[in-house]
Parts: structure tokens; sequence; C-alpha cells
């Protein structure tokens, strides 16, 4: 069934990777509830709750043995795939030892502490990105520093930068974004061992040992309270992966704009075949760009329900927790995608110095017109200086004669300011003002990173 | 790959009916996409632009020809799936056939009209659902019109009501969105069929003509616009499924209330192992009701997605259509359990007359204070009249006397108003206001199902 | 207080016109309230359940005579403003006819049918920008029908088209959702007049006639079912304008792309101060598109808010509802903000032909590529033609020569296609096929346009 | 003008505080634009950028100086508010100072920073909001950590629990939230003074010292990279914001379930027409959850639109930043309100013992069939005890008989058992597991609490 685009085998490929859709197949998913399972059986076994031999029992049996559809069919009527699991879990092991599995322990138990662990591995997945990232974006905006490009607002030309602080910003924002997952780590690994309404009733005094137990082997922590219906945790992570999106696609947004034809600056790096048209045998579309902004696009309607999925009544809602369920691993299989289709794009963004150095004289010195009202503030005043070069801006649109030209001949500017406004027109301060930002940001990212590493 | 619970073959049965998920399987768009090519082969052939045998060997290749997974693989590269999908069925053709598929044609569509095929299929669908569910919830109406029942605000009783009408206002609901289909129908039932950049240009003269027979063949229309960059229509199919789903919660959402262990008046029916729970034997859980509403809980993020796509430039924009590819078949997805599991509840709801009844008289007549002080305004004054009855209230809720006697006993009430007061208390009126109301939705519902059926 | 920047008076001018806000002010909100219980009392007098004078005592009571702070902290009290308003009305009444005012109703009542008679003064406000912008995109579309232009996809360079057929996708788009204006308005022109449970039982047997009379009085119609927890309406408004403001995002997100520096295409409107920058003399920013964008952007989210509002247990439930008020107004605040800025960029558009020209130029005929593959497909097979026309648009990328020559250069061609060759650089039929889309949008918009009026 | 109901006179106490209003009053940001000029121009001064006594002239002038119609209707014009305030500023200035101001930064630092003022203004506010709540429901759930309560899930009775512990995670819900102030605060108390595209150009080398003395001034930090299109930080304020609004409508939701008049186990906190109901005197609707349950609904919706706003090209995007403004404050506004009536039930919330215990015992022991089911487990095995129990839970329900009674009279369970399963419908063990995951909840949150205060 494929009524995700991510889980089509058509267009699955294009939105996610292999690795991410290994993490949350549902395969996977049964042996991260074996897992659980067997970890459960082995902690209650630790505290004489569960028989000896249950836990090895438990990792003899592989995801492979389960019928999927006979689950499905049987979770259709259930409500939760976990009552069946058991069922057939229990089923596979030696007579003994049934009865005992899963003691104490409720549906959502199994099924977040699964989704815990599915969690972290795709966090690995991310991570691993993410410093892939970082390291080639750092290494595009040390390459750059120094490569003029025109900085545009609202679309239109205002100021001169540098190629290298274009991709310093859009480090910035990515590695601001991944310095943050070290604590959402933190909050997401986490058992849930709380039972039926979330006390643990049925193993009495032995509840802290078996959580810590529990814990233990799944190398995560117990946290105070159950989170049954305590949903804080989901929400977080659908805000940090819809955020991470956002960072994406920032950098998507600029590269689109940039590899616009008449703009022409940068182009993502070509393979046969690679954004073909059907139609039209000279195009190659940006289609790193599109995925990423898609899967933004796409991202931010998930996190509206995770949120929502907080209000959520008693020990456990009808409906809420289910709802997580329909987006949770979807911003997951979104930023995958993304984030290969943004590695690539740092690794193998096509950088035109040219057409970057003729976009920025395009326009006749016009990016040069807040600087040289700066000039001639000091002794005109701000607002004539600006009113000024308003009005030979206004010329040079309709004349296409340089603004330095235009200013020069103004009757109304002293002679004596024309050397101050020469300097106005060089490109070095410009420059040599990005590449301090770029550095700025380069080393921070490094010391960002090397306490990352620390941890 | 299993990134949305719709698609997951543990979850996937739960939230979305086999038909519909038959309807949005890979397999049946490609048969779409094979349908689309050969209905634009056969138009193009009439117009002397395709080879006549074209349309009749399109045909003859079938979805199960194509290797689903090296169509994925070229689709992560090309960004489109309509482009690898042209290429290998070009391979499937003869070869004097060849190069003439597609022809005019852009990717995009071959892709909407797929999807507009796909769309009519699944509409199909919902309307059956829709018409059960209306014949069902008519029927509880009729049964119950004049089953009292109380009337809950903010979780408060209110006022009586009766079951009847509660089942009507359900239907009343579902009815005025089912009402808006044949539009919605009518509004999606279009070919795209524009080209590249919307003009068709490469069919010349012979555009309109074929246009009009490729629309012609596929049994819907032709749209003057082109509506590559007009997603409107997209975004519409988007509200109206999020609405339909919004008018089945509010249903659950009663059901679920009803269905509470202290107010009891309702039950989802049951079945062996329906609802049941891992931890507790003596659980049903209201399962209908649960994926109601989490469906209707994930769908409005969906819609979100669709009417950002809208701000689509250019004659195709780098991500925005393709962030609907991720939203739109999850939404007819969601539809389609939730329906499944309103037409159960429609059907077989089990109500409780007897705990209807008995919820009605545990306030011991606070429910009939609103028609108290309307019997003592008219003597009174409103506002007096309000005061006193607030007062008896509080004299209620602490002593446990009902309210009428303490009404009577209330010296500031002129003995002679006793007689009115009593009847406040009666039941019947507000039965028969109920069963009023009941009556008036169900002679509309008819008439409109009357009408629809005409059109 | 500005939690909101529609209602801030630095920042609400930007967002939203003086009209509109003047339809959802606070005194604009009593003054539809007071209408609601005049037609209440009138309504009511005609079945003898009000006193003669009410509807006249009310009438001469203004929506200036309240104090809107003891409203305001009476509400946060009472939890709706219903209830404030109505003590406070009663209290401007003559003695003698206090305490019969908004008999048999709820304040669900009272607030939803005057929000029913704002939307209505709303709906009017947007109906007259829709017309002004039609008018002005058919015009912009006709003057335009033949100015070529070249069309993008992907940010890209695909093929030709014209000006004119640009505007007239704008219009087709506005247009479409315009046309659906008169079913809306069908829709939310009804009252709410269904008392406490939606029974109306204090009227009795008058309620219908009481219905009847006071929709007449209000000159709307009467809903079947009480719609205060069938919140499809409410919702559907909200799709509607959020739509309407997406179809206005497809034009502004083409004009602030064609008025980037480098396009240069377009220009918005210019006028003194407008779009001017704090520190760049030189800018110009494209202030129109900019509010259009913004506002599209935050409509989508209060949409979410309207269809979760749907899920609402009982007769009235604890919090859906009152979040509509949170989000409603807002989207109709954002729509003609939006409405006004469309309207000038359709009356005021400033088109540079010279620069379309240019653009149209700068690839060196690439954008004929898929024409000149279309001439050899015949021929050559259409993969033997894509792939000809894919290695000619690389070397016409690396050289800087005009495809033509490099085509017709290349010995795998066949001399005798020259000529054919040369008919795919000519821009002429790329022109002729958007001028008849064109013509084809403006027909059937006209044709629309006299179908709405004749209603 | 009132779009939304958080700026109304009539319905804004209702939803927001007066103390957050005034923190976003266009007053307050005028006062705290004042100040970021005035904090700009003495850091200018002490690099020789800016007159001496700039900074003092611009402290002399007050928010109230300003025509706020003037400024909105040139903001309507300029597309921003900083360039119409900037002007009006330096007309109140000696001449002498004048064109000095805002030197080298952009609009969007002035907005950016103000913003950032009023945000630590806003988080001020909530944070003692947040610190009252945690302490009352602290001591909520340790004088109710032993009274016993039924728990639900699915809105079904499932097992006991105690009042102390269903106040305990809302606790703990909520103290996790707050636990992450700390870092939303560092993250968002950050000053904005790149200049027009981020590189602050026109200050060259007093860049550094420049952003250094700001930041100093405004008692914030100034990160690496300029954050005009990084829009993390706003994404992450209102992910905090609605995260935070989540975990009080788990509370409310809570609440207005038990509030329910069936449930009847607490009751909002009664004043004089709190929650009265225009048409029955009887009622008492439950504001303050109403209010949190709404506020909750409506910020999922503003996330969306700041996470989509966070792809944003080039040095400013058209339209992404303003639609920040759109949503933000609001999030601000109804945290305001939720938090004031979070804070009034966990003060105040009536809590009715007998109920609860009513309530307990009102299903005949079912509750106890998951220990019953545990207690024969280990002799029967885990299926075939919850078989059992099922079947006597069937028996229960159609006969009110209790579980125990039935349970020892079925013959297939071993009389030997007996004893055990007469400990299963023992409370205490329940209540003391309860009390005992209370405690730890009420231990880590105090640790928390120090943690925080030491920090």
């Amino acid at each position: 069934m494929t009524f995700s685009a991510l889980d089509s085998e058509l267009t699955g490929p294009l939105f996610a990777t292999a690795e991410m859709a290994a993490v949350f197949s549902d395969r996977a998913r049964l042996a991260a509830m074996l897992r659980v399972e067997e970890a459960l059986a082995r902690a209650e076994a630790a505290s004489g709750l569960a028989p000896k031999g249950l836990a090895a029992a438990i990792r003899r049996v592989s995801p492979d043995d389960f019928d999927l559809a006979a689950l499905g069919a049987a979770t259709a009527s259930a409500g939760v795939p976990a009552i069946p699991f058991v069922k057939a879990l229990e089923a596979k092991l030696p007579e003994r030892l049934r009865g005992h599995l899963h003691f104490g322990a409720t549906s959502q138990d199994l099924l977040d502490t699964a989704l815990v662990l599915q969690i972290g591995d795709a966090l690995d997945l991310i991570e691993a990105d993410l410093a892939a990232i970082v390291a080639s974006l750092s290494k595009m905006a040390r390459a750059h520093r120094k490569t003029p490009q025109i900085g545009r607002t609202y679309g239109q030309h205002a100021a001169p930068i540098t190629f290298g602080y274009t991709a310093a910003v859009w480090l910035a924002g990515i590695a601001e974004v991944a310095a943050d997952l070290p604590r959402l780590r933190d909050r997401l690994a986490v058992i849930s061992l709380d039972g039926p309404v979330g006390t643990l009733r049925a193993l009495s005094n032995s509840g802290v040992a078996v959580r810590h137990a529990f814990a233990e082997q799944l190398n995560v922590t117990g946290p105070a309270a159950p989170w049954h219906t305590l949903r804080a945790r989901p929400a977080e992570a659908g805000a940090w992966l819809a955020i991470l999106l956002g960072a994406l696609a920032k950098m998507a947004a600029d590269v689109a704009f940039l590899a616009s034809t008449e703009v022409g600056e940068a182009a993502e790096p070509s393979a046969p075949g690679r954004g073909a048209s059907s139609a039209m045998p000279h195009k190659q579309n940006p289609v790193s760009s599109t995925v990423i902004l898609a899967s933004h696009a796409a991202a931010a309607g998930h996190l509206v329900t995770l949120v929502n999925a907080m209000a959520a009544p008693g020990q456990r809602p009808a409906g809420a927790w289910h709802s997580e369920w329909l987006v949770l691993p979807q911003l997951f299989g979104l930023a995958s995608g993304a984030l290969r289709e943004a590695r690539r794009l740092a690794e193998g963004l096509l950088v035109d110095r040219k057409r970057m150095r003729a976009n920025l004289e395009m326009t006749r010195g016009l990016i040069f017109a807040g600087a040289a009202a700066g000039c001639l503030s000091p002794k005109l005043g701000r607002d004539t200086a600006h009113r000024l070069v308003e009005k030979a801006s206004n010329i040079v649109r309709a004349t296409g004669r340089p603004l330095n030209e235009v200013l020069v001949a103004d009757a109304s500017i002293p002679a004596a300011l024309n050397r101050d406004l020469s300097a106005a027109f060089d490109l070095a301060p410009a420059i040599a003002a990005a590449a301090a930002v770029t550095d700025r940001i380069l080393s921070e990212v490094k010391a960002g990173a090397r306490r990352t590493r620390k941890r």
C-alpha cells in the first residue's frame, strides 16, 4: 500500500533513503518489539518475575517468523498491533515459557519503547549526514570566503557579499539545529514501562528494579513520570525534525534561485538522467532542491498533529496517541531524503564565479548606493545623502549610466566628496566584511563540533 | 517501506480499507498511467499525430510488466516517475511504434491525469460508504426519535433531547458534506494535457481536437486553463476530505464520550478480540471512534501542505507540486478507514436506553432548571427567575433534594406559579421538540438524496 | 492589544484594509449582536412571545452605548461575550421591556448569527475586489496576449509563452475560486436559532414560525439542523479563504520572481516611499507580493484550527467553538489586505517587454530544444532526437554558440531535416499557442462572470 | 481593529492577560524600538560612529510621542514599520543629532532586536506563572497521593490510581516543558545587528566592538551568524509555546472530563458569574479548561507558519519574515491566558473524593480484572487466566454481580487460588503503586527546580 509517496516503490527512493526505510520497515518494527520483550523478560527474570529461559527464547525468534498479514488483520480488530504481536510471539515460545511474556506491561509500553529504539537508529543516520554536511559546507565556505557575490533582499540586488558567506549562513543554520541533537537524543532515549495506568502496579515492589534493569538492557534511561499521555517527547522530536528541514530548506531555496536561468550562479551537481525533462531535452531541473523543499513543505503539517496529540485525557486517549503513528515516522523519512540531497548539494554544488561577478556588475554600481549614501551622510546628513543617491539611482535605471559617474556629475554634491565617493564603489570592504562573518561562523561551528565530540 | 501507518502491513488495515489501498497502490498507479498514455495515443492517432496501432499496443502492456524497483531508482534521479515510466513503456512496444508515445505532453500531464483517474475510483468508494452511513443513521434517528437522552454542553448536563436527535445531528453533519461531493467530483474530473509550459504548442492546431478526444476517452472534461500551477483542485479535494473527516469526528467524539464507563449510554458494536486490552481482560476499547479521531487529527496537517502548495511560481515550481504527492493520497487513505468505522458505528451502535434514562434523572431535576426559569420569567421577570432557580439549584446540589420540591418550597415564589412549575418538569415537550428537529433533518436529508440521485 | 499584526495600529494597515477592519471591529460586532436581538424580538413578538415594543427599543440602542472594557471583564468570567452583552443591553431598556430579551435562544445562537451578518458584509468587500481583479487581469491578458516571454519550470527556461498567457493563468486561478463564492455565500447565510441544546424547546410550537420570521428579518435562511456542533460552515469558509489566498499567492510568487533584479520582466507599481529600504536608497522592494505571500503563509495554519474544531462532542464542546474565534476573522483580515495588493498589481503592474525579449534570447536557442527534438522525432525516433538535442544543448552551454547553428552543423542529423529544424526556432507557433490558451481562458472567465451576474 | 479574539476588547480578556497584552502593545513595541536605537547609538558613540549626545537624546523620546496612525499609514507603504519609525524618531531629535540614527543597521535588525526584548519580558511572565503552577500542583499531588481514583484508558475504567498521581502527571508534563525554558531563553536572548545583507559592512572594523557593546547594553548576546534568514529561533520559540500549551491542555482535557456531570470528580473553582449560561441557570461551565483547550487548538496552526517561514531565500525573503509577525506574538498571547487559567485550576480545583470512590466502585470489581488475571496467571497460564477473567467480566456486566464473587463461584478456577484472588481485589497495592510514582515525580520536579534556581 502506498498512500504516502515515501512508501511507494515508485517515488519512495526519491524522498527517503533506503537506510531510513529499513529503520522504519515493518520487519524492523517487529525486531524492535522483540528486543523490548527480550529486555523485559531478562529484567523481570532478575527479579524472579519471569522464568529464566524466557529472554533467550525470545531472542531466538526472528522478525521474519511473523505473518505480517495476519498481524495486520488482528490489529485492525484490536486497535493496536501490540496485542496480536504478543499473542503470536507467545505461540512461538516453548510451552513452558508461555504466559509470562509482557508481564505487567501495557501495549503502549511495548510500542513506545520499540519506537524509541527505532528513533535511536534513525538519529544515528541523521547525525552522520549532518556531520558530513557541516564538514562539506565548512569547506565550501572557506573555499569561497572571498568569492564576490551580490546579496539580495526581496529578490532585489542589495549589496555585495561573498559566496563563502552565503555558504557559511547555510552552515550556521544547519549547525545550530544539529547542536540541539544531543539534547533531543537524551529526551528520546527513555523506556516506557509503566503498565496499564502508568503505576506499574503488577510489579509491586520490584517495579523500580525492573525498570532500571530494563532501561539498562536497552541502553536508555527511565523517566520519573509515565509518558503514556505526556506527549512532549514526540512533539519535540517532530519540532526538531521540522526545524531541521527548515534549515535545509533555507539552503535549497537559495540554490533553486541561484540555479535559475537568469541568475545562473550555481547549479546542482549533474549526473546522467538527473533532473531530466520528459519534453525538454535541454533542461536540468534542480532535483535536490525540489526534494528538500517538498519535504519541508510536508513536514509542518505533521508537526501540527503531534502538537495536537498532547491534549490526551485520562491514562490513554482515544485517538491522540494513534495519530502520532500516522505522522512521526514520516518526518524521519522526509528528513532522510532531504539530508541526502542536502549532502549532495554541500559536496558537489557547481559554483559559477564568472556569473556571480557578472551579476554583481549588471546594475552599474547601484549596489554601492548604500555605501555611497553612507559616505555622503557625515557631510550632508543622512536624509539628504539618501535622497541624492535615490535620485541618482533613478537616473542610472533610466539611462544605464554608472552610478559613480552620475553622482560625480551631480552639482549638488560638493566636489570635495568625490574621493570619498570613489571609496564607496570599492568592492574590497564588502568582501572583507563578508569574509569576517564567514570566519566567525566557521570558528564557532568548529568549536561547537569540538564540544559535541567531547560529550 | 512503511513511514506512514497507512502503508504498514501491521497498522495499515486499521487505518485504511483494502479497497482504497488498491486504488492507490503502485500497480494501480501504473495502470492509470497506462490508461492515460493509451487515451492520448488514441486521441492523437485520430488527428494523425500518432501511429494507428499505438493505443492498442499500449493496452497490451500490463502494470505487472514493469520493474517497480528499477522505476523507483530512476525516479530518484529524474525527480518524477513519469520520465522513467515513459522510457520503460516505450521499451515494451514494438519497435515501429516507439518514439511517438506521450507526444506533446509533459510529465505533469501524465501524472495529474492518472491521479484524476485514481481519485475518480476513490470517490466512488467514498460515495458508497457515505450512502450507507446516511441510510443507517437515518434509520437510527427514526428508531430513537423519542428515546429520551440528556443534552450536554461543555460536558455538563444541559437539557433533555432524544437520542434520535443526537443521531440526526450526526446525520445532518455527514449529509451536508456528502451533498458537496458531486461538485467536487466535477472539479476533479478533468484532464491535464497542456504540454511543458501549458500551451500544448507541440500539437499546434490539433491541440483542441486532441484535448477533446483525450478527455472523452477518459470520461472527464478539459478545463480552459492548464492547472499545472493552479492548484486549487488538489487543495479543494484536501479541504473536502478533511471536512468529511471532521463530520465523522463529530460522531466519533460523541460515541467515545457516550461509551465512557460513567456515561455508558452507547457502546461500539463488539466482536471477538475487538478493542481488547493487552493487560486488562475486562476492557472493550472504542476502536472505531479511535480510528476516526486519529484520522481526523492527522488530516488537517495534510491540508496545510496542499494549501501552501498553491504558491507555485512559473510554469512548474520546484517542490510545491511534489509536496502534494506526499499528502493527498494519504487523505483518501484516512477517509477510507474512518468511513468504514463510521459505517460500523452507524450500522451497529449499541444504545442503552436505560442508562440514558438513568443519566437524565441523576441530577434530580436540575436539567429542567432552564424550563423552570422560563416558566417563572413572565411573572417574575427573567433576571429574578434566573436568580431564584440558580439559588435552588445550589440547594439541590448541596442536599440532593429534587429541584421541583425545592422550588415549590421556596417562599419567594408565589404559590400560584406551582402548577406552571410542574409543567416545567415535564419531559414531553423537550422530547417533542427534539423529535421535531429530528424529523426536519430526516426530511431534508431525504430530499437532498433525491436531488443527488436525479442529477 | 495587538497580538496579531492585523490588529496593530503600526502594522495593521499593511495587512488589512480599513473597510474589513470596520466589519470586524468590536463596535461592529456589537452592532451585529444588536441586529440579531432586534430581529429575534420582532420575530417573537409576531408569535406573541415578546412584547411589541421590544424590537423598537433595541433599535434605539447604539453599539457606542456599551462599555467595552466592562463587557470584556465580564466575558473573561462568563466565558462568552453573549451573557454580559444581554445583561448590559437589558439594563438599557425601559423597565417594562426587560426580561424578555433573547428568549429561548442560547449564547451561540446570538454569536453565530451575528458572525453570519459580519461575514455577509465581509464577503461583499471580497466580491468587489475580486470583480476588479478579474476585470484588470482580463485586460492585462488581452493587452499582452502576443507579448513573448519565456516559460519557466523549476526556475529554468523551458519554452516560450506570452506574458498575456501568464496573466491569463493568474486570472483563471483567481476566477475559479471566485466562481465558488456564491455557493459559499449560500452556505454561510444562515441563522443560528436553536436554543441551549439545539431543539429550541422554549419556543414550543412557535419555533418554526419564529425561526422563519427571524431568518427573514436578517435576509438569510434557516438550516434544518442546528449547527452549534456541526462546524463544516466555518471550516468551509476558512478553506475558501485560504484557497483564495493561494490563488493570489500564485500571482505574487510569479511577480516576486519576475521583479527580481536578474529577471527584471516586471515591477510592482511604484509610489513615493513604497518599498523603500532603510539602508539602501536604490531599492524598491515588492511590497504587494510580500503582503500577499505573508498572508497566504499565515492562512493555512488558521484553517487547521477550523478543521480540528469540527470534532465537537455534545451539544457544545469545551474549547473547539472558542478556537474558531481565534482564527476565522483573521482569515478575512488577511484576505482583505492580500486582495487590495493583488488589485494593485492587477491594475498597475509594470511590464518590461524588452527584458522579456532579452531573457528569451539569453540561452541562444535552448528554449527551442523541445521544439527541435519534436521536429526530428518523426524521422529519427523520439529517443534519438531527444539525445541529439541534449548533446547539442551541452555544446551551446559550453561554447555560447546558438543551438540552431550547432544542430545544423551536426553531421548525424540528415541535412534534409534542416528546413524543419529552422521552423522549430520560429517563435510564432509558440506565441500562437499561448494566445490561443489566453483566449480560451478569457472567454471562459467572461462566460462565468455572465452566469454569476444572472444569478 | 480586532481580527484576533486576543486583541478584541470584548474577548481579549478571556484569552490573554493584561500583563502580556502590555508586553506586546504597539506602545511597548515602540518603547523596545527606542531602547534598541538608544543602545545602538551608545554602542556606536563608543566607537566614534555616532555623536556623543545621541543616545541620551533618544532616551528623552517617549513611545507616546509617536503618532501611531501616521506610522501605520507609512508602514502600509514602506512594507516595514522600521523605516517610518526611524524617520519619525529623527524628526524628534535636535537638528545637530539627526542623520546618525540607525547607522549601519537594517530594518530587520531594529525589529528583531526589539522583538527579542519583548520576548524577554514575555518569558518573565511565563516563568512566574509556571513556577506558581508547579508549586500548586506539587501541593495538590502531595495532598492527594493516597486519594483513590479510577484510572481510565479510552474513556473506560481501567485500574485504580490516586488523584495525587493524576495531579503528579499534570505536574510532570508541565515541569518538563518548563525545564527547557532556560535553554530557550538563551537561544532568544540575542541581538540582531548585521546590516542590510548581514555583513555589517558599514561599520567596517568597528563592527565587532559595536556588536559587543550593543549586546551588552541590552543584556543579551551576539550570535556568530546573522539570523535575518536563519529562522530557527522564532520556530523554536513557537514550538516551545505550542508544546507548553499542549502540556496545559493535557490537564485541561482531564479536568473537562472529570468535571462532566456523570463523572463529577472535580469542578473548576467557582466564582459569581463564572461559567454561567445565558439559558440554563443551573450550569457552571468549565471556563478555564475551555480557554486552555481553545488556545492549544489555535497554537499548532501558528507553529506551521513559523516552520514554513524558514525557507527564506536570499538575505531577506519576500513574505516569510513578515508571516512571523502575524503569528508569533499571538502564541505568547495564547500562552498567557492559558497559563492564568491553568494556575487557577492548580490553585483552586475542587476535588470530590466521595465521587471518586463511588466511581471506583461502580463497575463492581471489574477494575480489578487485570489484577485478578495477574493472580491467576502463574498457576493457569496467562492466556487461560485472561480468558477466564474476560468471561467473568461479561457475567458481571450482564448480572451486576461483583467480579470477586463471580470468580470465586467459577468452578474452573481451583479453590486454592481463592485467597490469592481476594488479594487482587485489595485497593491498597494500587494506591501504594500510584503513591510511589507520585513521590518519584515530586522528587524529580523538586530536584529540577533546584537545578534551575542555581543556574
